[in-house]
């Protein structure tokens, strides 16, 4: 594709944030290994009666993707006006909840809970992430669009250089995506019209939104976000403004 | 002073940005000086009815002060709860339009009035800003506790090279310091309770909300602000946990 599918008015690009910027399943594998081996024989729970081999034994693959597959459920209360606003960090942490006992975890103390609920702040960038966001910092606003918030933002840029120029999403919006709002506030924030910004997803709904609101769409394909059981957003399933297979292809498109 | 006094708690640093991190004066005269320089016979002006002569004669510096001294004013109707919040660039535009006739600018079209107005969006950091800034960001979170609303704050940094991780503050908050819900709720975004933030500024008031609020204190002397017409903050006017004439002192005294 060609630099001039886009209006030249650009001014910011939005990111999505859990599957697009950052590879959510394999960090969180990778610290809850962290985790466990750092129990073995250790303090961290009350009483010590967490025998470490359970820990060991443990397919925290799985645990990833049972844990993300409470998050769209627990933010659609909010959504539908059941619940207030509360913070991400907090849905995670219900959620967590949820999955201790499947996972040899029932016996956590709270300070070990809040290491493991943080791990979402822990998370790092696909390989071409940090490449491709620092070219297109030079040219474009580089703001979060997603449903993380605040502080799960910043701790996340700080731990992997995720050079944002504002969190923008959920928390200074009060939402959840795909409510129209929190992209609609998000673009008002930055003094820019909806046009002015491009939407950047792995998520074809999340594109279908943002492009229902005036927004600029760009796709970056992420077909491993779940690994092998990965059913939807294999592919770009319609035609938005530009299609790319990383973030380094995307500041290439935009001449960056 | 020693780096003891502070406690090892402190996690974020919330920095006031008009006079601590930005020299709004000398930038807003360098700025209009150039605005005048390029309207010399150019076309930027409705009916070209502007001389440009007329902009040339002007003391923007007085200008600088003279538009600065209706901030607090503007501010306090929405405080007092007279007006719902508007973000500081409405507030900014408002008290431009009621200097343009003393200052030859009463011609200016729109286009040249919003260029006027951002250049809030242009401020300059101090010299000292930048080099210790980066330094603190290496161990604290750099969060901006401003009355400027997110456009401002993010087009400022972008110009300027200030790294922030976060945009706090009047606008993520819907109100203005000192009112207590802008450092309480900014405190909160970041996840962190009020003594693990240091508010970072050059004015004695902004430091003694802080600290009623149980925030940690850093005054930078900023005695030359307002130039040879400051009457305050010439110095240190309470027993703030830190004081430093520089923001690479206090990254000195915070072990950066």
């Amino acid at each position: 594709m060609s630099e001039s599918s886009l209006p030249g008015s650009t001014k910011a690009l939005l990111f999505d944030v859990f599957g697009t910027v950052v590879d959510w399943r394999n960090s969180i594998e990778r610290e809850m290994k962290k985790f466990a081996d750092t129990q073995s024989g250790e303090a961290n729970f009350d009483g010590g009666n967490l025998a470490s081999g359970k820990l060991a034994d443990q397919d925290w693959q799985q645990f990833a993707l049972d844990w993300r597959a409470l998050y769209q459920p627990a933010m659609e209360k909010i959504r539908e006006g059941d619940r207030g606003y509360v913070k991400l960090d907090l849905l995670h942490r219900e959620n967590l909840q949820l999955l201790l006992s499947d996972y040899g975890l029932e016996d956590c103390d709270d300070a070990s809970l809040e290491y493991i609920n943080t791990v979402w702040h822990r998370l790092r960038p696909w390989a071409d992430t940090l490449p491709g966001m620092y070219r297109l910092k030079r040219k474009f606003i580089l703001g979060s669009l997603s449903n993380g918030n605040i502080a799960l933002m910043v701790n996340m840029a700080r731990y992997s250089g995720i050079p944002w120029d504002a969190i923008l999403g959920s928390e200074p919006t009060r939402g959840y995506k795909p409510q129209a709002h929190v992209y609609l506030d998000s673009v008002e924030m930055l003094g820019l019209k909806p046009d002015q910004c491009l939407m950047v997803a792995a998520h074809n709904d999340d594109l279908h939104a943002a492009r229902s609101l005036g927004l600029q769409t760009a796709y970056v394909n992420r077909p491993d976000e779940y690994g092998s059981a990965q059913t939807v957003d294999k592919q770009a399933e319609d035609d938005w403004d530009m299609v790319c297979e990383s973030m380094t292809e995307l500041a290439d498109e935009l001449g960056c």
